[in-house]
């Protein structure tokens, strides 16, 4: 069904605000259709006329270059702007007006049609728990100890470069959580009793591991050719971790394949953390 | 307007792998309507018929509890259990299906109908760009120095708690912008001549500033009663900051009142760097 001369296409993707919502969406979208090239263009904060006249030039002109309409993602709510974008040589996808009526009905209640509140400070009552959650998860990273663990909402361990750190902070800046990290250092690995600090906070805990090569690769990035990023190392610690995981019954998640928002995602998941 | 039988709605998120999308476009078109509280229930990972049985009972008794249909907000790709779930008893909005169609006939092509492509590792071309940049803005904020500037997509610089550490974590994640950051001390600040090690990075620098009200809020949560938190030093350190970007031409933003999506979303819109 692939239409040979259809190969690369224009996207847009235009917002009142940030434009984050409307690449989620238009991203997941665009996802679904393997074998087409997408050239993205990000057009946020279009909130004034100028600017308003400033997309439709864009889309216009791109749109006349490809010889084919480009796609445009809009989260834009200001009407003015939106109807006049809509109306520009394009195909357009209206991420907000589509659902927006409907929801008034169910709602029985009128939109404020106010742009930018979903990523904004006052309006994410949820943003001083982020930001207190990224300070968490930097600290957590220093090493900060039990004091710690005791405000963490949960607690990552695996050996090193298994993706604890990351995750810590896509947790705090997604979704607010509080989430600590333990490495699992040689001397925790010796036998398969959990280490002392994180006894008394068993209910936390979650386990990462990794295919043993890719960790090898990883750590080779980092310090190559050392004994810390040999497969024989890597293989031995990954071992001990699981081992120590099944023995003291953690849950635990191989994040090899998978990306730290579905690690993320599955962990909360679990542990049913919201 | 407010119907005031109806101030708190049970609203869930469902999808078939993390629910970031449904999460992002339900929360903006939810923000548009004051005044009602929201109860947020998110059903990840809806990927079997068992689960998808699940989701429709859970829907349907919250539904029956509240006496009202529950906001269905759904990036379920898997056909059969997007039916399932929109035929409980609630209002439907599916983000997925109204708009696949339409992209169907546009783009000439069936679209694969395969679930959690979206926020995956493999079909995340920005994927490792992410992730080494979170390793890069962690690397930046333990002061690497010059070597690191040579790497930077840009530089934040601002005074301690301006917001530059979690403004360049949230640049990493969302967007794989490597964003480094030096912090403005008090011996920088003497005078309005740039820092020596920034000298030669000028086009990639970029200012954060914050009201000094706000930031010795800030400063005293962490050193409370110290002179790094009092309103006169904190006074003191931004004027003098804001003094150095005027002087030097260096474009810079309010922090105060916006989000880091918001920071970030101006930053990269004002250095162009998508």
């Amino acid at each position: 069904m692939v239409n040979q001369n259809n190969k690369n296409r224009i996207v847009f993707f235009i917002s009142d605000r940030t434009g984050i919502t409307a690449e989620a969406l238009g991203g997941s979208l665009l996802s679904q259709f393997e074998g087409l090239n997408f050239t993205k263009i990000h057009l946020s904060f279009i909130d004034t006329l100028d600017k308003a006249h400033g997309a439709v030039k864009k889309v216009n002109s791109a749109s006349l270059e490809a010889g084919e309409p480009a796609l445009v993602f809009s989260t834009q709510i200001n009407s003015e702007f939106r109807v006049m974008i809509s109306k520009s040589n394009c195909v357009f996808f209206d991420f907000f007006e589509t659902f927006i009526s409907k929801m008034e009905r169910s709602l029985d209640l009128k939109s404020s049609h106010t742009a930018g509140k979903s990523h904004s400070m006052n309006h994410n009552n949820n943003y001083s728990n982020r930001m207190s959650s990224i300070n968490f998860a930097l600290g957590s990273d220093d090493g900060l100890g039990s004091k710690t663990y005791e405000n963490a909402d949960l607690i990552l361990i695996g050996v090193s470069r298994s993706g604890k750190t990351p995750s810590c902070l896509f947790m705090a800046l997604q979704y607010g959580i509080n989430a600590a990290n333990y490495p699992l250092i040689e001397q925790d690995l010796e036998n398969t009793k959990l280490p002392e600090s994180l006894q008394q906070y068993k209910h936390k805990l979650f386990g990462l591991t990794i295919n043993p090569i890719r960790l090898q690769k990883i750590r080779d990035e980092r310090r190559s050719n050392s004994n810390y990023a040999s497969l024989k190392q890597c293989q031995n610690e990954v071992k001990r971790a699981e081992d120590l995981y099944h023995s003291n019954n953690i849950p635990f998640i191989d994040t090899t394949q998978i990306s730290i928002e579905e690690i993320s995602a599955k962990i909360i998941n679990k542990l049913s953390l919201r």
